[in-house]
């Protein structure tokens, strides 16, 4: 019989003692930036801060958010780094970055330490959703450059069976998991889905597989009650959002068996959901963006980074008996808000329609442009099953009632959109191109 | 100043001292064969092999030889790792695959002990190609599923910045090394040197990027003079050739600074090279078939098994210091071995004489068929930057002096034969297809 928790002692604490755990790790945080960051050491001479002044976890709203743009614009300055770097290049063991054949990519370091504990926190989160040694795990997420990639060394620490499958053909997937019959299985939500097709194509009913585990993560999906009801369907299996980003940490947060909101990993990272526009905090229960401090990262210091992405939160003890904040999903990113005459809509909310229609497959499409007469247009694709003419009326009266402005739907023979085995692109934005 | 060796104790032994290691780690091999693992067990006792009869290393020949098929047979036997496998299935901790989408995949599977030996032998490795720590390398070699993709975890235990670039978009490794400066690269023959080809494509002369030390490994490429030289002058960095064989152990053998053969990693395999035919042993100089037996291995023992690789060995100790036994290049497969016309070659003899023509890129394939007269004919395609009559006549005198059979040469448009990202498929044998 194994134990409930990876690591009982943190994973239980109360609030007030993880209060003071998180205030001596931003203590140390902050000390270690000022001292080693050229670029924290002048920005708090600038602002008066002294390491020292910091007394309570609210301290750490006297220093300025940083961002993404922050990010590259460190690293153009100090090439190829940055001078937000608190160790020497010498101590950097592992250099991820983002994707793109254009444009600089933003790199996310680790040194021997940050590794060592990336592996143990992804370990304690495999645990949470309930992986246990001995259990066999398919790992297909990107493996190349993706931050997330190399998570499964977090399985093994655990002592499960890490498959390190990656993106490769969907048909091979499915012969390593017919083969070695893995119970647990991690991707975005899209391949996720995708592959559960692509076993039917190939007359095999998914559920019937070994898999009885999901987790996803890169997409919102995991979040969109219906998306994640439609893969459990799919896989007879428990579904499990995860959160992760790579310019703080590859393990952020992630559902525990009850699949109550994503624990986020409060002693490794400082938490805020502010109000976007603005900074302030916003209340427990209210949406707002995440913003998070990294409190053991040794090579990449974070000091408020503004994450983009858009949650709430909760702060009562979970049914699991865990005591750190829960993220009550990852709805959408501030800056992939689509406004579109006038209104405002994440996509997760057009999916989480389109989800109510069992005629419908799993891809589609957001496109936005301007039409002749200078007034948004918005299109949905997505691939139908059949009787088109009365789903696209009962589509398009229940997306104007749910997000209030009328869609173009277009129901397209299935297989027609592009399957992506990393994260989908759900929306183009034409009026962006016809701007320039 | 870094020390010269990473192991000096282990990797300058007496050949006596490192034969007395050997035996100590063999008995504990077979002991554990013995105790462990089903298979080992039925058939040592079937063949009155007790494990204390272990007294030198030469008793490994008594034992009898395993291979590729045989492992195949044992998984199929008991899948899916098979009872040759020497540890309960929940101490596996990380399951590599062989590739296609059909067919049972074949596992080589570790246990959490497996992969920290795995990370010091490859650190090891990548010490006497003259990584150390500080030093960025580009690791691109396929990380879905190969066993080698992960080594990149042993330049993170050495100390070095691994960027964990895999298969992706040629365009994207080129700008990650702009962006990076890696000074080391690893990737297969063919892949080097198509990224090579792109950089001057794109308007960069490789030699002028950061790159300076080139591993490569998958194909016998590193071990073609000509090829070798082709991608030293292209990048302007020393080129090491590199062997693994998942089916024993990621890192086997690689070139020290001196490029003088692969030092064989003879504390964690023991060796023999044999006579394909007779299975008997050959002597230092002659080639033969390289057998191998784990000797730290702990989930899955390999008990002298062939691994159908061609190679002659030096035991004298060479000028870099070191005293593992040398591997005088891998130059083919005992069964990829090209037989046509009754004459016996190998695609490495092939490219070999294509090498020595500076009018021809570096992409080539060989065809054999059987001809309208059953008689056999031999194409060998490659591209050509121009002149082609002047050069098809001497390619084809050059071809038939140095194999002793007639070739019809193809010449092709530069670009027009695919690229490979992973391991490139040189031969192609129809006579196989229509023997069916």
């Amino acid at each position: 019989m194994h134990a409930k928790y990876w690591d009982p002692e943190i994973e239980t604490l109360s609030r007030g003692e993880l209060s003071k755990i998180q205030l001596r790790l931003l203590k140390h945080t902050i000390h270690s930036a000022y001292e080693h960051s050229p670029y924290y050491n002048r920005a708090l001479r600038g602002s008066n801060f002294s390491p020292s002044d910091v007394a309570s976890l609210d301290d750490v709203r006297r220093l300025p958010f940083i961002d993404k743009k922050f990010e590259r614009e460190r690293q153009e300055a100090a090439p190829p780094f940055g001078d937000h770097i608190a160790v020497a290049a010498d101590k950097i063991v592992r250099i991820h970055t983002s994707s793109g054949t254009t444009g600089r990519p933003t790199a996310s370091v680790f040194t021997k330490n940050d590794i060592e504990i990336w592996k143990e926190s992804m370990a304690r989160q495999f645990w949470a959703v309930g992986m246990r040694p001995g259990d066999v795990y398919h790992h297909a997420l990107n493996m190349s450059l993706f931050v997330g990639g190399l998570c499964l060394l977090g399985a093994e620490r655990l002592g499960a069976s890490a498959i390190p499958a990656g993106v490769m053909d969907t048909s091979r997937h499915l012969m390593i998991i017919k083969t070695f019959r893995p119970k647990f299985i991690w991707g975005t939500p899209s391949f996720v889905l995708h592959l559960a097709e692509k076993a039917r194509e190939e007359g095999t009913e998914p559920s019937e597989l070994s898999i009885r585990k999901v987790i996803v993560a890169g997409e919102p999906g995991g979040s969109v009650p219906s998306t994640k009801r439609r893969m459990e369907a799919a896989w007879g299996a428990d579904c499990y959002d995860y959160y992760g980003i790579a310019d703080i940490w590859a393990p952020c947060a992630t559902e525990c068996e009850e699949k109550a909101g994503l624990h986020l990993l409060e002693d490794y990272v400082l938490p805020e959901v502010i109000d976007p526009e603005t900074g302030e905090g916003v209340a427990e229960g209210e949406r707002g963006e995440l913003v998070l401090t990294t409190l053991r990262r040794e090579g990449q210091i974070m000091l408020r980074f503004r994450t983009g992405d858009e949650t709430c939160y909760e702060l009562d003890r979970c049914a699991c008996g865990r005591t750190h904040m829960r993220l009550m999903g990852i709805t959408g990113r501030t800056d992939d808000l689509v406004i579109a005459k006038g209104v405002k809509f994440y996509p997760s909310q057009v999916e989480e329609v389109l989800r109510g229609f069992h005629e419908l497959r799993d891809e589609y499409q957001i496109a936005v442009c301007r039409g002749g007469d200078y007034l948004d247009e918005v299109t949905v694709r997505v691939e139908s099953l059949g009787g088109d003419e009365k789903i696209r009326d009962a589509l398009e009266r229940e997306l104007r009632s749910v997000i209030g402005i009328r869609f173009n739907v277009e129901l397209l023979k299935p297989g027609t959109l592009p399957r992506t085995l990393h994260k989908a692109k759900r929306v183009t934005d034409m009026r962006k191109i016809e701007a320039v």
